[in-house]
């Protein structure tokens, strides 16, 4: 029997999706599955996007450009303009989704053996693109007590090791839901370039952003990070087309883009169609956006709100993005969530959570946690706190 | 500064891509380019796929299934079975593009170290995606008097080492247009058995056969190779679909299936567009493909013609896909490929070929060669042949 990779071995699943097949057999018995797991949006997508894919008259698919069409990259170099970010379309690569960005950022800056930092909890995927690219994550602990704010530079200068390429952080934070400050950010900048390691902000959810006196500031405002700052984005959150796949990879560093874009020409171009929806969304008014916030924050307070009230519940209070992360009253939030799945139901309903371990790297950490998304409306948000008040009591391993 | 990637900066350019600016820059001036260093097709893609994605009424675009939906899957497994392959849905995952099949397996099978055999010339891109998986690539050199047909098993055998996991082949061949039999496939399995090796086949070009006597023989078609067969699969081609980047990573090995699975939870998803036009692509009549067939034959017939009148010319004769090879009367057929763009024109006229010396990784082979893309009507492809003509007399450096 040939091997497989020691790599592939050592992935861990998905702690987003891993209890998946839970849920389908839950669903098989007729019971109503609220999805707190997933980032997937609920609100509809500019009209602009979709009627524009109505609309094609394509008569066959060809390959695009590797980095993206001009048109659109330029079109992209202007609704960063809007967010202070001055930027030529050369220095944008579109990708296919976010995912791609950061694999390729992680191609072009590692080798195998290589390490990362990253603030933990972290966006569980990111394990993944470094384990595709034999790459080592060296994760620094933030904490729940401190809403998950920067941990103490001094405890991220002694991660660095010989072997650090990158410091690599998500703002605002899936799965945290922390906003970094701009003087984290920049303190963060200061001791990349002290070090000379690159600094990757995976800023996906720049438009969340539920107080209205704070702003998001991009890795790519400092001007002192030119050859240091590399930024992923995606189209998914911002406009609900986690379908389209589109994304972008973007930094003023010559040789990282040049290298970045010989791994684009490898898997030659991102989707024709869902090209065409991202440019098409840039067109959506001001309007679209403002209200898709909105709807988030009420939602985030509903949330929280709901939560604060269940006894021995601690949640975060989300600044950004559209998860919090959540503190149980049980000794283990995955044996919990995957009970509320085979094991539990009121009213023929029930929930379904990320576990948080997946989300950190350090063993152990996060074990009563999860992670929840607020992507459905208030009232199915506040029907999903009930459930979880009700299978608390109910819960047998607490 | 901080550092790029040693196999970043390894990686070669496209060949296929790499003369591009000298082409744009042709163009500005006002000269019409035969494009025949790209496997873009030019026919019709299916009706059935371009209208459902007219048709579609979704609202918003959600992730799918990371491994495609069940509906697909089996859709594609009836494909699959109309060409003697008896496979379960379980048994594909579907992938952005055959690209991302291949990145795929090398990284569910392959460490960093790793090697891979490969029979050369091969599809260029297969150094890249064996780079970013930092895996060595070992070419076996298949010759062009022999157009190109498999090397002795031998000389493949002597290049297995303890590092080696697989061997990888592109049937019929992209880029020499050579349909292995299927006695080669055979004894290229019993050599991977023997070694216990992972046996890699592309056949994202299996429909594409000119000679009516011949038959696609798939490496999921040998019994004894169900752990160790892997097929890579694409609708690019077939379907005229390049840009919807949908493919399939097809086996009958369990263990690399779930691997392979994690990796594909990392991206998330294939892009919804893309996977509605492929579901509907394979509901066109067989007249459909039957058709887009002939006309790649016809191709072929008047272009191997009308190169094999060119004094100096040699011109592999393409059982299948859509290539061929041709030698020039040149000593640096880069050098000649990249005069074409910037220093002739007929009438206002040039082509572009893609170098061949980037399909060997053995330096120094294929000097003399070009990859020619019989994607152009057979009127443009005459035109193209006459213009290589008249260039090979006025090229100084011949």
């Amino acid at each position: 029997m040939p091997k497989i990779s020691v790599k592939g071995e050592a992935l861990p699943d998905s702690p987003i999706r891993k209890l998946s097949p839970y849920a389908d057999a839950a669903k098989a018995k007729g019971i109503n599955v609220y999805h707190l797991n997933i980032g997937q949006p609920d609100i509809k997508a500019p009209e602009q996007a979709l009627e524009v894919v109505r609309n094609n008259r394509l008569d066959l698919l060809p390959y695009g450009s590797s980095e993206g069409s001009l048109d659109y990259r330029k079109a992209l170099a202007g609704y960063y303009a809007k967010h202070n970010i001055d930027l030529q379309p050369e220095q944008i690569i579109v990708t296919t989704g976010a995912s791609e960005a950061l694999a390729f950022t992680l191609n072009s800056i590692c080798d195998a053996g290589d390490e990362i930092i990253i603030p933990e909890p972290f966006y569980a995927n990111y394990n993944g693109f470094a384990a595709a690219a034999s790459v080592q994550v060296v994760p620094v602990v933030s904490l729940f007590d401190d809403q998950f704010k920067l941990p103490q530079l001094s405890s991220i200068a002694e991660k660095i090791t010989q072997k650090t390429r990158a410091i690599l952080l998500c703002n605002p934070s899936n799965p945290t839901g922390y906003l970094y400050t701009k003087e984290e950010i920049t303190a963060l900048g200061a001791l990349a370039l002290e070090h000379d390691l690159y600094l990757i902000v995976d800023e996906v959810y720049r438009e969340f952003i539920h107080v209205p006196e704070m702003e998001h500031f991009s890795v790519l405002e400092l001007p002192e990070l030119q050859e240091h700052a590399i930024m992923i984005d995606s189209v998914s959150k911002r406009y609900s087309m986690c379908g389209a796949r589109v994304g972008a990879m973007v930094t003023r560093n010559k040789d990282v883009l040049a290298t970045a874009l010989k791994f684009a020409h490898l898997r030659l171009s991102p989707a024709t169609y869902a090209l065409m929806a991202s440019e098409a969304a840039l067109g959506a008014p001001d309007s679209y956006l403002e209200s898709v916030v909105k709807e988030y924050t009420a939602r985030k307070n509903t949330l929280v709100n709901a939560l604060e009230k269940i006894d021995g519940v601690r949640v975060s209070n989300p600044t950004g993005a559209f998860y919090c992360m959540v503190e149980l009253p049980v000794n283990d939030a995955e044996d919990f969530a995957k009970w509320l799945l085979t094991d539990f139901q009121d009213n023929n309903e029930t929930v379904m959570f990320a576990p948080a371990a997946g989300f950190y790297s350090t063993p152990g950490y996060g074990k009563k946690e999860v992670r929840i998304g607020f992507v459905l409306n208030e009232q199915k948000l506040k029907r999903a706190a009930e459930i979880l008040e009700i299978a608390l009591k109910a819960y047998p391993n607490s």
